[in-house]
């Protein structure tokens, strides 16, 4: 039987996942939820996703009629007609979720805005499956944190030990958020070490990193700058680096002088070609000629789609939290090709 | 039989052009030319559209066998195959090209990129299809002037006359051209008038036009700034006006202030959300609370998806060309209903 | 004996105004006000001026002295030393200082920010000077009125009758201020037509101007493209047009194919060569080759430096409403002068 | 007797450098050059600085006679009246002109745009003056190998040992630049580890040091995140760190919360206030809450203006080369003193 995925919050992460999910054969979409009648509300019923309303207050629920849309309740019938929520609010008020997801006895994955301490758990698709194997709640970590999951995991897997430095070059607002500058600045944050870098720590404790970041003006990925010590005797090359990432999944690996993509505007533009919905790019694109050796020392670049690149891990971290496939691999590999199959890029 | 459409130059253009060609029942790709093995190829491949070289050049012809793409053989070849080709090969080569097409005997659409002259007959779906049925050779207008005419045409068909006045805020690069700025500056165009709006009145000789024009650094979308002087007695009001625009095909009119919809940047993610591939917005936005009608001067903003706003109508202009469909409000709603059933869309 | 000028609001505008004023040999400048320590009042330091609080609350006076600057009391004593305020402080307030301004029995100046109403008078150096002549209280029209009032006046009064419709694109931050977007977007001012071009009929009220305005993602100058309809028998040419803005005060006519001035980075970049402070350019920026004049319609662009072109009309402002300088050419003459030797760029 | 200096190549850095030369009392300019007539060298008019043509060609010369410009003669009579020449010509030219330097007897600097092999010596004032005295040629390092320089040689000479990884967040234009992009991208410099770090190592070899670069679009700095680590045993604490940075010549630290300078917008808006030409800021600047000492792992951010923090170092470099100040802290406190003096930034 199909295991019932509410999405609870349909924004830029939550209408991207419930897709996801109602792409796979051992899934359906129970609902999805929206605080009141707006434009989101004419995707969801267009892709045919039950809508509710986040609360269960009556006046907020009847106010998606008279906004012209059919609400079939609030969070708590959705959440009696799921066997997992993947929570897509807004964060910090995974908490508070939490609780209700508790007590209405659904699995819950929450998303990388909120903190690891709210479930104490997280999950990362390379990372920790096997962790996560029937809990009741994980958090899937964060865009960056997933994308230094999957490149630097398989190094730690091969090298035994890792110490990182990542400085992370982050595009300060989404496409499709207009309000936010900087127009022409730069915008170190401050906090230094950055959390970014230690939230890998999360899922993968053996691996000692820390980080620095900066805000640019772009709108459409994250960059890292990864340096990376290997331990002595690593018996890697520049080269085996190279074939190492090739072979993970969810990693492109790319020449930058021979495809002509030398920016992140030209891996968006290979994300539109390859034509997922809303030109997502789910894998980690590492610049093969970015990549280099010297002696102990690795260094890298690898740019993250901010929008997307956990909206796959969700579906493995619902696989988790059920234990229907223990495999990561194999849920890895169920997954992608489920969506690949419904987005027509197979 | 099915309109055999080959697709000269299957870059920015040729590859959404090949797409919509695709999807239509009453067409089949006969081919698409690349000048040289690349990324471009790989999407033609996962297409199924057979390869060509854009030269009848025998060494650059196997180039491709050598970069592990099949190549069917030269553009001759490719001609020889079709019916109809639309060049959409870089600007200015178009006086060259239509010798070769007129020598095999293939109908030829151009882009807006090529000078009317080429031609001396240029397409807009909404303004001329009746002028361009039968005809061997025509020229899709550019993206800005088919927002223009989309909108524009109508206007002046309900007045019987219109003068213009339009200011463009054009973006300086398209999303996936890193090469060029400017960063942080406005660029008049001191050509002055531009061509841009003069350029409607090749298929809309009735509307008086001028333009002036500026870049900036943005990749997403043009804008234009309309102001237009109706003739006395016009009947019009803002409202009246509003729901003129609303009727038309290919235009979507929506009110900002209500859809939160206030830049081009949410104007790109709604049309992220509704799904075509790369994005594509092929509709001419207008926003409702940016109309208004003061006495006989109407001033209005559109936003111009710059990649694709054409794309449906070399779609009808190909219609026009082989005389297949006569009625132009029925190729739009052909066109357009195919596009959204091939893209899951509808 | 000198007029003592207070300077209400030392930012952006402020600290302009005050170096400005400070350079003149007929002015003094009686101290400004800051709201509370920071960065702001070292500027008044090193200039010299005397430093006041914006509020006469004794708690916020001796804040000062604990953020390690000398504070010489609150706004009452420094208007109770002055002659005329130069209100700079961020917009709106202006009705409620005013009523300060008058119980002092100080004659007051505020700036485009506020609305016409609150002084029922304003000022541009080229359109009204002799309206304002002794008056109590005016405002310095904004920037983008400035930039009109520069080149429009002047046209008018050749012309006897102008109707002028102006698309303003607008920089969406300034420089120093990194909080504000969009990064890569294009934002319509919905509410048309805009406020800004019929501003200038506050000043000049014999010239038709409406206008549409757009935000962009820049951060250095405004660009107005201009269409104007002159009356028929103007006896103009482009090239009459040109020689009468080149010999306009405040006006720098450029070609921008010869001097490769082709956006605002270069007018900006240009205007740094000069030299004065912070960069300023108080001159309108006209490229040469963007006039043109078709028959009765002149299109011409013109670039707007935000921060600093209403700074010397403050100066002329002053003299307006103390009298001592009845001609506007003789006032902007001496002004200009006495900024230039202060600043070295004569 | 004054030091006679010859700028051959007065643009970006050229017009800079010659302020700075002039506002010294041991050194004149003998002369500037520029290609051809244009608006740099109405600045050099307006300097009072004498115009020599950059080659000797006679046509050449006279063309500026042509163009409105006294022209005092080639680059060969403007050698012959200097003692020092400072090479401001584009990027590798600097061979071809070293030869000429030495044939008229002349010494030279050259800027970071050269290699280092060009001269085999490098300069930076905190690094190495000593090593420079009396040489015959020598180079000026880069803007951001002198940015490292200020802040981590003396942190090297604290500790004795360093070792340093450098993420360099480049501006991707100037200014004044409006032809390069990206608009909206980061482009990752592919070449691993980057030539910038290790260009320190010219003038501090005791340094270990790489260096990754991204380019993001923006006009206005440079910004590095370091990462060094420090010998055990070093005795710092992050408080004792920014201490030593805060009394190093030419390095501002400032507590970006309290000042809310957050951004480099911010950072150059202070540097305008400061009020040097072109608004130009020569000194480092570090975020003080950026700054973190971890064990032996030291992070801090420092923005880079990159048009300017070399100006006072080929001053600096004038003297080693004369040997007229053998002391560096000397020849920097009289450097900057004499630009203070000249600009009223004292």
């Amino acid at each position: 039987m199909a295991t019932r995925v509410a999405i609870n919050g349909y924004g830029t992460i939550g209408k991207r996942v419930a897709d996801a999910v109602a792409a796979q054969s051992d899934m359906e979409i129970a609902g999805v939820t929206k605080t009141a009648p707006s434009f989101g509300c004419e995707l969801a019923v267009r892709r045919g996703f039950p809508l509710y309303c986040t609360f269960d207050d009556t006046a907020r629920i009847s106010a998606f009629d008279t906004g012209g849309y059919e609400c079939a309740g609030g969070l708590s019938k959705l959440l009696a007609a799921a066997d997992v929520v993947v929570d897509c609010s807004p964060g910090k008020t995974g908490g508070e979720n939490l609780a209700k997801y508790r007590q209405a006895g659904v699995k819950a994955i929450f998303q990388g805005g909120e903190p690891h301490n709210v479930t104490d758990l997280s999950y990362s698709s390379s990372a920790n499956h096997d962790a996560n194997l029937g809990a009741d709640a994980t958090r899937v970590v964060s865009c960056n944190t997933t994308g230094l999951s999957r490149t630097l995991v398989p190094l730690w897997q091969h090298c035994g030990s890792l110490a990182v430095e990542c400085t992370m070059v982050r595009r300060a607002a989404d496409p499709g958020d207009s309000g936010k500058g900087p127009i022409n600045a730069i915008k170190p944050v401050l906090k230094v070490p950055s959390h970014h870098g230690p939230d890998l720590m999360t899922v993968c404790p053996e691996i000692s990193i820390n980080s620095l970041a900066v805000a640019v003006p772009t709108t459409i990925m994250h960059v890292h700058a990864i340096v990376a010590t290997l331990p002595s005797g690593h018996g890697l090359t520049t080269e085996s680096v190279v074939e190492l990432l090739r072979t993970q999944p969810r990693v492109i690996v790319m020449h930058g002088g021979e495809s002509r993509i030398t920016t992140t505007a030209e891996v968006m533009e290979m994300a539109r070609d390859i034509g997922r919905r809303w030109g997502d790019l789910h894998e980690i694109f590492v610049w093969e000629d970015g990549v280099s050796l010297q002696d102990d020392t690795l260094y890298y670049f690898q740019a993250i789609h901010q929008e997307s690149d956990v909206v796959p891990e969700n579906v493995d971290a619902i696989r988790a939290l059920t234990g229907s496939e223990t495999d990561w691999r194999a849920s890895v590999a169920k997954t992608d090709a489920a969506i690949a199959a419904a987005q027509g890029t197979g």
